[in-house]
């Protein structure tokens, strides 16, 4: 398969581009690094992205922000940070990019467990995330011959000791297990789904 | 209880007003009508109603819009009618009411079945409850005293005519249990909840 990775040199897009590389053809996007550059939030970023690219079987995002801070101390502004990037970005990329996908294949977002079980400071970004949970689920009904999926992971242990201590009580998830969420869209036949990786 | 409700005037407004009032002192907000306007897409409004309004024990929305469209013709402007209205419109409505709201008193918002069961042209508003259903659970580890719920129900049974032809299978809810869904997060304790009547 052709795949695109966008995020594919952050943390958790790394290791699922090492993974992919080993049966697949694997371009990378970021914003300052990869094989093209692309902002998710700016849908004509998007567009060139997916004009320079080409034809593909696979579409991965593995990048989105939102802001983090106390419900008090975000501004209507701080919200559409999340709301432009990770939300918008993500749909923006389902909407440009099932016109580059071969009949079959797929796009495959990114959550996190913020939707199901947020920690404190998280108003905005397990919003972002649960919206693309119900975003996935509708999106599906609309589209032929492209699969689109949502990998929803708990703190993977290569950020653990970053996040620790805003997620108290939480269990690190394996970086094998939340790659595997992501093969199960990109190689398996799912569709409409929200893959949790949480344990 | 004091009890201001946005939306009073509408097909489910209504009744939720009709039962309240037969216990407490109800005052209705709506866009065009009602005892005080309020466009809660705009926060400046936002705030202007609760200036005017003062103290309340409960603060329930049955409002908020998103646009209806194939997913193919919905603009990126078209997703911010929901974004801003019963997205963003009801994350404003958190953020300024808190600080109205006497010790223990609540705000109920409203989302519906399309967060968890869409339909065909519903990805922008399956999106927007979805989002709020998460927010919900994160906003309530940061208020001490002011409770957040959701009611999220299937179509109810007053508009069921009007919708069913976009809603195939789906059975129509009485509004009687909707109704009820809006007391028990009024007048009962829950907290973070999202309220499901969908049958
Ligand atoms: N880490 C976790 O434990 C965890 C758990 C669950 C979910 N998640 C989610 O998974 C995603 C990735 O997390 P991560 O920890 O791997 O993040 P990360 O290490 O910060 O990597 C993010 C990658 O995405 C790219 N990116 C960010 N914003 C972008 C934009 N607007 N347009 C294009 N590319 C953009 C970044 O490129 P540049 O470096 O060039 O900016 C970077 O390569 C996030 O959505 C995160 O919320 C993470
Ligand atoms: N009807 C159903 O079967 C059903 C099922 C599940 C969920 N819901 C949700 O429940 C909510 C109410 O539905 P409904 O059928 O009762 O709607 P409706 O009959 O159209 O009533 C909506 C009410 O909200 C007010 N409103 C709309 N936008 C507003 C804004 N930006 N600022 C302030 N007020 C605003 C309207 O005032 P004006 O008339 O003055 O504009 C009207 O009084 C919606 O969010 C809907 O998605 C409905």
């Amino acid at each position: 398969m052709r795949i695109l990775i966008i995020g594919g040199n952050g943390t958790i897009g790394r290791t699922v581009t090492s993974r992919l590389e080993e049966k697949h053809e694997v371009i990378i996007a970021g914003r300052t690094s990869g094989d093209v550059t692309v902002d998710i939030a700016d849908l004509e970023s998007v567009r060139r992205m997916f004009d320079s690219v080409g034809k593909l079987d696979a579409v991965v995002c593995i990048a989105g922000e939102a802001k983090w801070d106390h419900f008090d101390k975000l501004s209507e502004e701080d919200f559409y940070v999340g709301i432009k990037s990770k939300l918008m970005g993500q749909v923006n990329l389902v909407k440009v990019g099932k016109e580059f996908i071969n009949p079959g294949g797929s796009i495959t977002l990114t959550t996190g467990i913020l939707a199901d079980d947020p920690v404190e400071m998280t108003t905005s970004a397990a919003m972002v995330n649960g919206a693309i949970h119900s975003f996935v689920k509708a999106v599906v009904l609309e589209l032929d011959n492209v699969r689109v999926n949502a990998v929803s992971a708990g703190v993977v242990e290569d950020a653990y000791e970053k996040y620790k201590d805003y997620f108290p009580g939480h269990n690190p998830v394996s970086m094998n297990k939340v790659v595997n969420g992501y093969i199960k869209s990109v190689e398996g036949k799912i569709n409409g789904q929200v893959i949790r990786v949480i344990e």
